[in-house]
């Protein structure tokens, strides 16, 4: 960490709860690499409270900009000024900026950073078929981005039937024929099985789905970033699969950051 | 700095400017010290925006408390659910925590470490003239803090009479006989001369007096803390007269804070 000062820009990464965000440790190291008089906190930041926190921030001077995790990444829309097209279509934002002119622009890099992982850690998503359990704010994201990424198939599941039955809708309209939804895990063919939940946040949580109903030689990733092993993780490798583990996304979008931020 | 992480408690020094405040430097190093995860941050906060800023700072979980500084310290008493003592009497505070209950409660330190950093320095105020120039939150506070201590006599100045009279009324009841007040700074025979103005934290201020209107001997004390050597302190030490740095206030204030915020 640079020394703060009075001088220093601040951004904020919203999220409830937010103790296993892992953003400040990958953003500040960042920010001081690239010489920046800048730092990132963690913000927690209650549903209930959301539009008075963010109602707040906005108007505070030095402040550049804010990171969006679980659950605010869909209600965070609605605070924004301006959607790039990553946000409108998904309808959920993991950043959102302030231009010049005081407008805030929110955007969402959790599909491209997902999708960049997975290619930097050999696993090309062109043709393989994917199962995404979570159909919420990362995981339309990576829904998405796997679909522009050239996925052969994708089965979304969510225990919320009206959730998954619109996110077909938006899919199905921009890639025909390669979605498929369902309110219990579909597993038996898939080349890739995705937790987009936020299972195994807290302890005792239950797994988002059973590794045992996957086949041999598939991969399992997990968005969850708040250890690298994840019980999800570890189940599926007690069972000989490959993981690919939620830092990955996060790792893979510090460039897009870099970007917006304008760092 | 220690490095922040999801877990890090957040305290915010607001201001306005902000690029000014020493805070950070003083506190952060404090904290890693004492081995605290948590981290002071500048808010830069316009006059107009104070009350949606702290509204939703408020809501913040993991922001403890506030630091405040110019010119917020008489306005952000209405934003807390409690005075202690000095902030009650000075009507202005310069911290505020929250309490395990959720109330804010605000406190005023500047008068009492100013008078820390005096004696620090070998000038103690017991029985000595002062002439204070600046009636806004940090005078009101040095005022009651130098009578309290036993300054003789204080002979208060500020450009608007009607702060100075309303000044005077409470000081008055409190410490009969020992206050005087004007527009004009009356310095001829004081012994300490203090600015409480902002004046010296934007270059091309003019000085808030003329040291040179002091007798031999005199000391001059600034609040401003933007840089060690102020332009009046600068002007004063010209002319032979001792000199009195604003961080001492600051300085001597880090045990108080320490004790306020529990840290």
């Amino acid at each position: 960490m640079g020394r703060i000062t009075g001088t220093t820009r601040l951004l904020a990464v919203l999220g409830d709860p937010i103790e296993q965000v892992r953003a400040p440790e990958l953003v500040n190291p960042l920010l001081d690499r690239l010489g920046r008089d800048a730092v990132l906190v963690p913000v927690h930041v209650r549903p209930d409270d959301l539009a008075e926190v963010v109602g707040g921030l906005r108007r505070i001077g030095n402040l550049d900009g804010l990171l969006i995790t679980v659950p605010h990444k869909f209600e965070i829309c609605r605070h924004a000024d301006e959607l790039a097209p990553a946000a409108a279509f998904t309808g959920s934002a993991n950043a959102v900026r302030r231009e010049p002119d005081g407008r805030w622009r929110a955007d969402n890099f959790d599909g491209v950073g997902f999708v960049r992982g997975l290619r930097a850690a050999g696993h090309e998503p062109r043709g393989r078929r994917f199962a995404l359990v979570g159909a919420g704010g990362a995981g339309i994201a990576l829904a998405a981005a796997v679909l522009e990424a050239g996925a052969a198939r994708l089965a979304v599941c969510d225990t919320d039937g009206e959730r998954v039955k619109a996110l077909l809708a938006r899919l199905g309209e921009r890639w025909p024929g390669r979605v498929s939804g369902s309110t219990e895990p579909r597993l038996e063919d898939a080349d890739v099985a995705v937790n987009a939940t936020p299972l195994g946040l807290r302890p005792g949580d239950p797994l988002p789905f059973d590794p045992g109903a996957l086949p041999a030689g598939a991969l399992v990733a997990d968005i969850v970033m708040k250890s690298r092993q994840t019980p999800l993780l570890r189940a599926a490798a007690a069972r000989g699969l490959a993981v690919h583990h939620g830092l990955a996304m996060l790792d893979h979008q510090l460039d897009c950051y870099r970007d917006f931020f304008r760092l």
